[in-house]
């Protein structure tokens, strides 16, 4: 008889290795299979994080969710995907996904805990997120005492992105790319570039601090954060 | 000559000793100092996490900032508080302090950092946020694409907690001890308390996860939240 795998989603934290959890390393190390996000002419994030913690005789399954597909579309495509890392469980193999930074925090590893959790026995590892890693990166005390704490994701409209800030104590600005322009204009016009400071790739080794007028919009990668930190006193 | 002693403030996850970092890991070990936070009558949660950890042959050092005092007042007497974080700093030994969770993500750790990292080299490390531990222990996929995350905590105004649950896509609400009556109340009057899933102590051998109507408001402690996930589809 056979006995499915167990599906692990695990965050690997936002890009320095040494930020992994002991947790996730164990599991990392003991199941047969990884699988991540990828798209196909592209590195994988969270394969390169884990890459020096991993015993090399693992069997590896890339899958890719196209961004800004039509949510009918997309669930089709997000099912297809999946396919690999369902066979690997229905034949009995344990399968890790690894998550760059925390698995629930608008990661790729809910399309698939939406589609196979119920199926297969499912445990989700919580990880280091770049909410965290970018304001200590940037040596910024973020959020104090009672602060009222957004998280906006840049591709929202202007109108509640400025309805937004204009109410907060403490903000993240997340998945700038494209839509760095819109986003550092809109935090001139309030009075709030002075307080904002601008980060990518957090705790990699390409991690760069730019002054916000200093940024060039072209080269603005989607994990680029804008993080204004608090101004209560301590 | 003498050589001042290095500050680290390393977050060491929300409860599970296994939701350390391996960076957190190897600092603990090597500091011949730790400090915390803890009231004279009361185990420190953070010393708690790590006990399995130590080596046992390290000074420890207690510091308390009470809380909801003015903020003059507080302040003259968190200044006296880390005086002998500092003392221990400026006599060359390297401090770790441990942090519940996340340094910068509300934690009392900042209050050492504003006031030491000028003067004595200071390094932090991120830790796993109960921001991210709560929703996975619960099961909940948290947020998702262009959601709207925000983070309040429970003391604020009903006016003003109602004002930003009214244009939340996903909400974490912290703190809440005995501000869960009022918290409650907003959440049914805004229709938002089917959505509304509680927690205490996340990750830790005391987790409790209780229906919303269920829970005893006399016995709710400071370190619960209240997740109310996003409603998108995946």
């Amino acid at each position: 008889m056979n006995t499915a795998g167990r599906l692990y989603g695990i965050g690997v934290g936002p890009g320095d290795p040494e930020l992994l959890t002991l947790k996730a390393l164990r599991l990392l190390r003991s199941a047969p299979v990884l699988a991540y996000h990828s798209a196909a002419d592209r590195e994988s994030i969270a394969r390169k994080i884990v890459d020096q913690h991993l015993p090399g005789n693992q069997i590896e399954v890339r899958f890719h969710f196209p961004r800004a597909l039509e949510p009918e579309k997309a669930s089709s495509i997000y099912d297809q995907e999946i396919e690999p890392v369902a066979e690997h469980l229905a034949a009995g193999r344990d399968v890790v996904v690894l998550c760059e930074g925390d698995p629930f925090f608008y990661g790729s590893f809910m399309y698939l805990f939406t589609r196979l959790s119920e199926k297969y026995h499912t445990e989700v590892v919580p990880g280091v997120s770049s909410l965290m890693a970018c304001p200590v990166a940037l040596g910024v005390p973020f959020t104090y005492y009672n602060d009222i704490l957004k998280i906006l994701p840049a591709p929202l409209p202007p109108d509640i992105l400025k309805r937004e800030l204009l109410t907060s104590d403490a903000v993240a600005i997340m998945k700038l790319g494209r839509h760095f322009p819109k986003i550092r204009n809109i935090l001139h016009e309030l009075g709030l570039a002075p307080r904002a400071k601008y980060i990518e790739r957090a705790t990699t080794t390409q991690q760069r601090i730019i002054p916000l007028d200093e940024v060039n919009p072209e080269q603005v990668p989607y994990f680029a954060m804008i993080v204004i930190p608090t101004t209560s006193r301590l």
